[in-house]
């Protein structure tokens, strides 16, 4: 990779790596079954959308309105807004709805009457559920309560009934693989339940829907939802690492940081590269201790395997520090590059708005 | 308050009492004596710059070296980049040199001896001293090591050497109003014991920087000081207010976030304001529940004060959850907008890039 024109913190993304952690999740999709329909979220980008197009993918997720606007322009004609309805972007809404098959999360009786009152334009509705993460939706245990906004759903003229989706987000405090893949058989259980229990209340082709990258990266199959959602698997990170969710080599980018001081009695050297990089967000290891981010030194094409013994301990606003051992700080010195794997790769994307790849060329995000 | 405007989560800042905060701080400094020089890494936006030359601000803080370009295109004519020199920058630091008067930091030998050699305009040279922190800096124990560099910086024909310069961060640790006094006094007590070390070995005119928000807000005086560079007091943030360094009405800035789900069973509601609107920085509570957020509803001129028994639970990207009562949750409907105030306004700020002020005005940041 070259180095030269590194000045600043700067993400680098490796289209290889990217490429195989979409192939091995649409890979384990039995065709004509479940839809992938992945989540842009992580990456917010044009570029890296048309690579998911090569496995097939047509049909995509987002978490905002602005972000389907920016999707919709880069041609993107089936839109999963993953995010409940926010009442004061109908006119936005409506507008979209009009270039893109657009499907809605709801979750309450006010909002389905408001949207058979204000939508101008055939939409898709999804009811959410909660499944035990308690952020949003309803509980699936509330049969009764979601049989009833289905049926408020079906009396609309130009709202269209699709079906029940979760975000099993309490995958991301499992302790171990194991304990993910219980929380993802659980989750799907529950909503397989409700799907049941609707269909004996006379509801019908109730698709299900799910999201989190921990349990779709550990599921060996999904033969019992009709669409998968994910979208950090596309880069991965360290809190994906820890929760076993994914491989070291399977994280595809990392912030090149150059040296700015080094501390040989602390065993520690700092780096430009901050909050305002990487974000704030963190993994505990197993001695408790706050980790912001993994270090490897930069490669041919990319970077190496991550330094034992060596993690970024603290961030300030531009600062990083990497607490590490005398083998690694021995081989460094001020002015040179070091690569730093994010703990949330979502985050750290948003960020810093654009990637760069290891052979030089630049990759732009969404901007509004 | 106009809300008619609101649609997304929307950066309010009331610059009444951004002033007051800046008045409150200036008020403390003797003239003549210690020189204010703000931190502008909190609010990044040149219109915010003005109002401190209001109060006789006329040298500024920067974290970055685009940071510092940014200002000086604005008018800023002295300015300290308070992070270590970073040597890849060499060009760029040249050619802003040529512009304004420029402070840079040093820690080590190698710094000055690159600096000696690719400078090309005159310089002012501050040693990083580390009081307690341990992030970055020379240990203030270490008399002859910075004695050394004072000696070589001296013999440096574009080098001007000018002080110690110290960031007693770890008074963010401190768990009361005390406790920062102490740090902040033990801090300035070790700066100005190294200065009089300094002049024993025959160094003379040593000025003495600090710079945290907790230990400049809680300090009666800055007698033993020459310059005072804290930036978080223009906004400041729940992080201040649980250090007791701010007052809940001194806080400056607040996020506008729509209500999207409201979940009574639980005493929770959901609103479109998350990690990438007001980062993952949490304090701790007394009953050590992790705080990312508190809450007021929106008033008049800006919002009302902080609801008590109510707070941001947890982030998500988009998503904020906050835990409330019946009181407050009562008073919510769908689609109303609530006042977040964030645990670390400069966080908070860098992600917004833009404020809205309770009259409507649009206030810029820099944007690189």
């Amino acid at each position: 990779m070259d180095l030269g024109e590194i000045k600043r913190p700067t993400l680098i993304l490796d289209p290889e790596k990217v490429r195989k952690n979409i192939e091995r999740i649409a890979g384990r999709i039995e065709e004509g079954k479940t839809i992938f329909r992945p989540h842009f979220k992580t990456h917010q980008s044009a570029e890296v959308g048309e690579w998911f197009k090569e496995f097939g993918v047509s049909a995509i997720t987002v978490s905002s309105v602005q972000m389907a606007g920016y999707f919709s322009q880069h041609g993107w004609k089936d839109i999963t807004i993953a995010f409940p309805f926010n009442k004061l972007e109908i006119r936005e809404v409506n507008r979209l709805a009009r270039e893109v098959n657009l499907n809605l999360l709801v979750e309450s009786d006010d909002i389905i009457e408001f949207l058979d009152k204000e939508i101008n334009q055939p939409v898709k509705i999804w009811i959410k559920i909660d499944t035990g993460y308690h952020r949003a939706g309803i509980s699936w245990k509330d049969t009764d309560q979601i049989a009833m906004l289905v049926k408020k759903i079906k009396q609309s003229q130009l709202l269209d009934f699709k079906g029940i989706l979760t975000h099993a987000g309490h995958s991301y405090d499992a302790g171990c693989r194991d304990e993910i893949k219980l929380i993802h058989q659980e989750s799907v259980a529950r909503m397989t339940e409700l799907r049941f229990e609707l269909a004996a209340l006379g509801i019908d082709n109730v698709e299900i829907s799910i999201g989190d990258t921990p349990g779709c990266s550990t599921a060996e199959e999904f033969c019992d939802v009709d669409e998968i959602r994910c979208g950090n698997m596309v880069f991965y990170d360290v809190m994906q690492l820890y929760l076993a969710a994914c491989r070291k080599e399977d994280i595809a980018i990392a912030l090149a940081c150059p040296v700015v001081a080094i501390h040989p009695k602390r065993n520690e050297f700092v780096v430009y590269g901050g909050a305002v990089h990487l974000s704030k967000d963190y993994v505990l290891d197993s001695e408790n201790r706050k980790i912001y981010g993994l270090m490897a030194f930069p490669g041919k094409m990319g970077w190496g395997s991550v330094e034992k013994e060596t993690f970024v301990r603290s961030l300030s606003q531009e600062h990083g520090v990497i607490k590490t051992v005398p083998r690694v700080l021995n081989r460094l010195k001020i002015g040179d590059i070091v690569m730093v794997l994010p703990v949330h790769s979502c985050l750290t994307a948003n960020l810093m708005k654009g990637y760069r790849t290891p052979s030089g060329d630049f990759i732009s995000t969404a901007s509004y």
